[in-house]
């Protein structure tokens, strides 16, 4: 049975959501991996409704996560020095079920390096530095559960990176899986 | 026995970052309940160091986590438009495990009307609208598990909103547990 991937990040906020969805989702079947995005990639996702509503999809995305065997999660940089809260959340998820996290991102900088361009560096302000692509609870738990792949060409989808990671994860080569 | 709480939140990156931690802890024991700190609040917690000290200080924090009974999350903005990266995380732990999550805030305005702060509202921006305080997988969780209190002071550790969530944890009185 195909290893069951929950594709997490901000995606769904891209302009062109649903072909970035569609774009990994074949890349995913094309190595024999069934992807899972967290919303209907045939549908124009909806970013607003009732605070009920808002529930729901937690709870839908909740179940996705459940059902799925590993997250690969775009952790480029999204509105803020960071990743995308709602994907920070998903990999905590996963840590707690000890399944496996990947990340891949198209930044070049670490998150020390981007966070001192937000706040300076004047030595009032604490800034986390520890080499990690972001905040330890982040960088920590791909290090500790999978792996991470960068292709810095700053591309908010990080199709590249994406690319790379699924070769990885398909045996080092990008080669079909048996 | 007492009910252990993960005290998460950016409480570690701020200035006066021990004492914020031993009020935080002095409240929790003066309700009756235990509280745990993701860091020694006797120590100046270190902010920087090898990348194998980051995925060390993840694993202890994982530890701590696996120990408590619930979250009660600082979830005020944090160096951007919604709460801290690895707060985020930590709350997607609880919701794995099923335990209950509690989040507190100082900031007044839901997510969407930050975040159009942020990108501009020209349409062509996807915001997530769902009338909640933060992305609506953080939004969602605390729905779903738990409680969420603001109280809109703008204080970076929400101390009033912190007292006011636990006093409804201890029972809607603020009075000590039996």
């Amino acid at each position: 049975m195909a290893l069951r991937l929950y594709l997490a990040g901000p995606d769904v906020f891209l302009p062109d959501a649903p072909a970035v969805a569609r774009a990994k989702l074949a890349r995913c079947s094309a190595l024999g991996f069934e992807g899972i995005f967290p919303f209907d990639v045939e549908a124009s996702p909806s970013a607003s409704g009732s605070f009920e509503d808002g529930v729901a999809i937690y709870r839908a995305n909740l179940a996705r996560m459940r059902s799925a065997d590993a997250i690969v999660a775009n952790l480029t940089p999204f509105r803020g020095v960071g990743a995308d809260s709602g994907t920070a959340f998903e990999l905590g998820f996963f840590a707690a079920l000890d399944r496996p996290i990947h990340g891949y991102s198209s930044a070049a900088e670490d998150f020390a390096t981007r966070m001192r361009v937000l706040v300076g560096d004047d030595g009032d302000s604490v800034v986390e530095d520890f080499g990690h692509h972001d905040n330890l609870m982040l960088g920590g738990a791909v290090a500790a559960h999978g792996q991470w792949v960068t292709v810095a060409d700053g591309d908010p989808a990080a199709m590249a990176a994406f690319d790379a990671c699924l070769a990885a994860l398909a045996g080092n080569d990008g080669r079909t899986r048996p």
